[in-house]
């Protein structure tokens, strides 16, 4: 076997056995195959396709070219969540402990956030104290102790993926739906979960634009988890819009507890309550969907998934005090109000360009070496759908700098679309995909 | 403009500007894009093609990447002649000498051989004393002078060319029409000719093992002539088997002068003879191909021809009492027969085994730094169609290794397919594209 066999073979449109894969994925972390070889394959792969059997063969080789998480000591099924990405995504910090508070043992490792979209792990640092660079043993002592624990993802898990993705990145070759759904399943499968729900984001703030899109890098993925034996299902949600009103850490963090006590936006609850329904529905501890959205509204109102939330907090060193009250988060110096000009239904809030905004405030990396800044970021005060008048509030503006600040206000009224005509608001919820 | 956005539309199947292939070519010579991303990009060429426009400005890009023969002080119009390979190929050596005599200025610049076909320069230099490597002033006082002069690469012509097709070599790209057009191209532009008569081989032996593939990459490389205002002729000749009856230095050189004495295989007869008619048609020193054909036959006959080549070989140092008494050429140590071992027809001696078979004895390199041992090499006895006998000689093994002879003795035993069926020697001009 050699690489320009293997080059030649998806040139021209031909399948890749698994031994085929395994040697590319091999040598190319080993550095035998070079990056230009790498690169003329990635192409080949993107133009031509792969199968079903090879994307998951390809996933199954990067997730096995770095370490993989053994959670088979905690003895559970062990139910992931991920999200392909979007604006004011704090659906983790919601969902997670919520479910835990129904004995779902949550382990969980996530990423930073890198470009327009945050990552839940820099959220829950802005909690002052709490820790998310702990050891693995002392992860999974937390998730049998009190049956949660969020932490970043320390291990070199799927590094291959790392690598391609990075040579991705430079060709090219980044929207392709075998390397985009073969790149996430390999740091599931290296995650270590049995079973696996995805919110699979579709819109302007999201990686697929188009329903359809969506769909196939669905069902791709289901098709991945059926082969290398974990169970998946996709949950399409809109991000259109971003999720909920708060973009930037410390404010969608509070977002998050002031959802846990009750104060759940209808989009970020559409989104939780069907995740989670399906992760109980994944974990055995119930078949019945709505059944299961109903204990999970019940942990809400009688304060036991916020409980979980402070007891994970406690558990890693976190001030709790600050969930018991929100108002201690450090505040941005300036807050500016967004007014509307004129009097109509909002039509549109493109997620991406907001994300974009609260990025250029600090609330997010360009790189991965920026550092950000909790305090700042953006506050919707209406969403699509919502009627305005004239000097309505449309959002706020949270910012360390009065001049940056102006600048925003200015991109947010063009950002935040107003026309006469009535619009109905849809459902968070698009389509459910097992 | 940058790369991403030039491999994003290639990989999409649109058509590169002008602008965008010289960017992508100055870029990578510059090593400012580096080889992942060329790779990349060619990969993307290989898989969607490139339109006649591109090719030809990717033809331009690399011929201008590096330095361009001026051949206008000669004030003559100057046709090139480039043969795409083959084994046995001793064309240029007889026909160049043969349309100088008759008037055609003869300003050749030759590459070396590697794999399995020989290259001219090195057949030249198995003539004691011929100097291969000088430099380019004389090379054109000795145009001027005698009419002719055949010399090895010595400038930096399409450095580009080199650069992409090692790439194309590592990442399983080479055959691609556009590739392979546009690199054959680039340097006949950068060799500064007039006009160009290109021989297309096909066949067992050829890079183009079928007609359909030939005649495309004729109507390419004409088109891309006709574009670059370079009049280009294309005669597609068969490489099923060897042409001739040599294959290796000596065997070869011998064979062109005896053919220059009068002594003409059939299969170089034609393709010699179709090949100079179109140069003197080109050189507008004719019009009439038949007429043509007799001009050169006519100089054969009267020693014209011959005298020419001694002419150019005594111009540059070498001995042309080697010309006059070819026995002085070195002979390799051990001459072997292989005889047949029953009766019927030839059927067929694929010339890409017996060029890999010479090549094995010392007649050719399998890397850029090996020796060519000048004086091993085959002499078929007998050629395709021809009948024989049980016993009668098929071929002479010249070899200075006794058991390397044996080796190739068995080999060529199955290369040379003899059957019962009688069979028709086919014409070895095909077609001309122009």
């Amino acid at each position: 076997m050699n690489i320009l066999e293997i080059i030649e073979k998806k040139r021209d449109k031909k399948e890749l056995t698994k031994q085929e894969i395994e040697f590319f994925i091999k040598g190319y972390i080993k550095e035998e195959i070079t990056d230009y070889q790498a690169s003329a394959l990635i192409m080949a792969i993107f133009i031509n396709g792969m199968t079903k059997e090879e994307t998951t063969n390809l996933s199954l080789s990067m997730a096995n070219s770095g370490e993989i998480l053994d959670l088979s000591k905690l003895n559970k099924t062990i139910v992931d969540k991920h999200s392909t990405g979007g604006v004011g995504d704090k659906v983790s910090i919601c969902l997670l402990p919520l479910v835990a508070s129904l004995g779902v043992p949550v382990a969980k490792m996530s990423g930073r956030g890198l470009g327009f979209t945050g990552g839940t792990v820099d959220k829950m640092q802005s909690i002052p104290g709490y820790q998310t660079e702990i050891n693995i043993n002392t992860f999974l002592e937390n998730v049998e102790k009190i049956g949660i624990s969020m932490i970043s993802q320390t291990m070199d898990l799927a590094p291959a993926d790392k690598k391609l993705y990075a040579l991705r990145d430079s060709i090219s070759c980044v929207e392709s739906l075998p390397l985009i759904s073969s790149s996430i399943m390999s740091k599931k499968i290296a995650n270590g979960a049995d079973k696996i729900v995805l919110d699979v984001t579709v819109g302007k703030g999201a990686f697929m634009k188009k329903i359809e899109e969506a769909r196939q890098l669905a069902r791709q993925m289901i098709e991945i988890g059926k082969l290398a034996n974990k169970e998946t299902v996709c949950i399409l949600t809109n991000m259109d819009e971003p999720l909920g009103y708060a973009v930037g850490n410390n404010l969608e963090v509070i977002e998050a507890i002031e959802f846990l006590k009750g104060n759940m936006p209808n989009d970020v609850k559409e989104v939780v309550l069907e995740l989670g329904a399906y992760m109980l529905k994944l974990a055995k501890l119930g078949d019945n969907i709505e059944e299961n959205k109903e204990k999970m509204l019940k942990n809400i109102y009688n304060g036991k998934a916020l409980k979980k939330l402070k007891e994970m907090i406690q558990n890693q060193s976190g001030d709790v005090t600050y969930i018991e009250d929100t108002s201690k988060f450090e505040k941005a110096k300036y807050i500016r109000e967004v007014k509307s000009t004129k009097n109509g239904y909002i039509q549109e809030i493109n997620a991406e360009s907001v994300g974009r905004l609260a990025c250029s405030l600090g609330a997010g990396r360009i790189r991965k070496e920026d550092n950000i800044d909790n305090s700042v970021g953006i506050i919707l005060n209406k969403k699509v759908s919502e009627q305005v008048k004239k000097d309505d509030i449309l959002a706020y503006i949270y910012s360390n700098n009065q001049d940056k600040s102006k600048e925003v206000e200015d991109k947010l009224q063009d950002i935040i679309l107003i026309e006469d005509k009535e619009i109905k608001r849809l459902s968070s919820v698009i389509e459910i995909i097992k």
